[in-house]
């Protein structure tokens, strides 16, 4: 499958340099839901994008440019996904960083085709650990061999695998963050040692506090996760998915998280299809 | 800096595919010396190539068709530097890996100007921890944040700076590994959790026995290398190079080190300047 289209550097292209330092993962990245030709929560991607950038001391990427090839990548679209890749501009050989601006790499791909498991979905515990990395956790980087191994171990029908830290706390699922309902309150894993600090996470957040649910951040165990009253999955595409078996028997969208999609699709912080 | 020339899959080109899973860091790579236009240790480096992607599970790349590609690259060369890059084939967006032939990236590049370390090199104790992740230590996959974090703590007059992993063992340096003397044994850290296990350490093991003299993998702390009486570095270009100063006052290239250099340059496991 190929990008529908792509920019590199604000110019139509779809090479790089085979100098780029994507030969390290030295850079950030964020995926975009374009919906009538806009990128939704633009201003949460862009601030998470400078924000992950600073952290790896990346040279800082002018948001207006960055926002502009993102609108004008996104134009005439119905529904899309973005990807915008922000990687340290590249000088010679080895991992030393040279002076050198920030390469901007935006690949636009079809929204993928209706998923059977939209109503939700069942999902697989994966026994790839995530490494605990305060220096890199939060962060959406391009580190991502333990995501890729974490793939390999499930396929169909699991849609996503939940993945446990090296201390068995749970963090996220592969490509998507995590939220259990206990007794009405919404609880997801803190993000301090691993995993990545969502946009759609953090819009959950902020969406359940105006419903004046209690949120919370916390260490959960796997045990916590399948006793859970109700569980969701949230990414920038999908929105929130309800969690519908855990390998504990089958579970409904219960009414904490239909209350938090209707919201978010309402918003326009999701796709509402 | 470009590279000297670049061969992508076979091809004489210098350009990569956007979709290229090089954004997610999913492979691994080799840093292999050209001297008198032979790659040093190429059986060594070829196998760990195809170990690491093993573990990755990429698709296995033909060693024939691999060796020729470096050898036909470094043909006329005297001495230069030759990185083979190998990455998961792409499909499209997502971790998930699809069916794919693994992509080969081979560049050549100029050998670094004489180093005024050649004779030894201070260097800087970083801050920078290794997550300690069995699934990927030992192999030199494309995850390298950490290293470009490390990178960014130290500058002149440091040549290298030493890694500690989270629970503050002793692992490795940037770009080298690590070995200390202590009365006449040689010991390297283990790398069951963190650190890459290099092809120049591997060599530098087998002369050491060969000399007889005893080698040891153990887990070492910082005090312990700091009272060592010997510590040198290594890897595939520079050989070994002893450390001069490791912040605790100057120290000389030992009598150990000093064999074992003469015995790798003489074996054409380095490169003899």
């Amino acid at each position: 499958m190929k990008p529908l289209r792509s920019l590199i550097n604000g110019r139509a292209e779809a090479q790089l340099s085979v100098t780029s330092r994507l030969h390290y993962g030295d850079g950030v990245f964020a995926t975009v839901a374009i919906q009538d030709g806009q990128p939704l929560l633009w201003p949460e991607h862009g601030r998470r994008l400078a924000a992950g950038g600073e952290r790896l001391g990346l040279d800082p990427v002018d948001a207006v440019t960055l926002q502009a090839e993102a609108e004008g990548l996104a134009a005439d679209v119905g529904l899309a996904i973005l990807k915008v890749v922000l990687v340290r501009g590249a000088g010679g050989r080895g991992y030393r960083p040279e002076a050198a601006p920030t390469d901007r790499i935006l690949t636009l791909w079809p929204w993928p085709s209706a998923s059977r498991f939209k109503e939700g979905a069942p999902v697989f515990w994966c026994e790839t650990r995530l490494a605990r990395q305060p220096l890199l956790a939060g962060i959406k980087h391009l580190n991502r061999l333990e995501q890729v191994l974490a793939q390999r171990e499930f396929t169909d029908p699991y849609w996503e695998g939940l993945m446990r830290d090296t201390q068995d706390w749970v963090i996220e699922g592969t490509m998507t963050n995590l939220f259990v309902v206990e007794r009405g309150v919404l609880t997801t894993p803190i993000l301090d040692q691993a995993g990545v600090a969502g946009v759609m996470r953090e819009r959950v957040v902020m969406r359940a506090r105006e419903l004046g649910l209690d949120v919370r951040f916390d260490r959960l165990t796997k045990d916590r996760v399948m006793t859970a009253d109700e569980v969701f999955l949230c990414n920038s595409v999908i929105g929130t998915r309800p969690v519908l078996d855990l390998g504990c028997g089958s579970r409904r969208r219960g009414p904490i998280t239909a209350m938090i999609e209707k919201v978010l699709r309402g918003g326009r912080d999701a796709v509402d299809l």
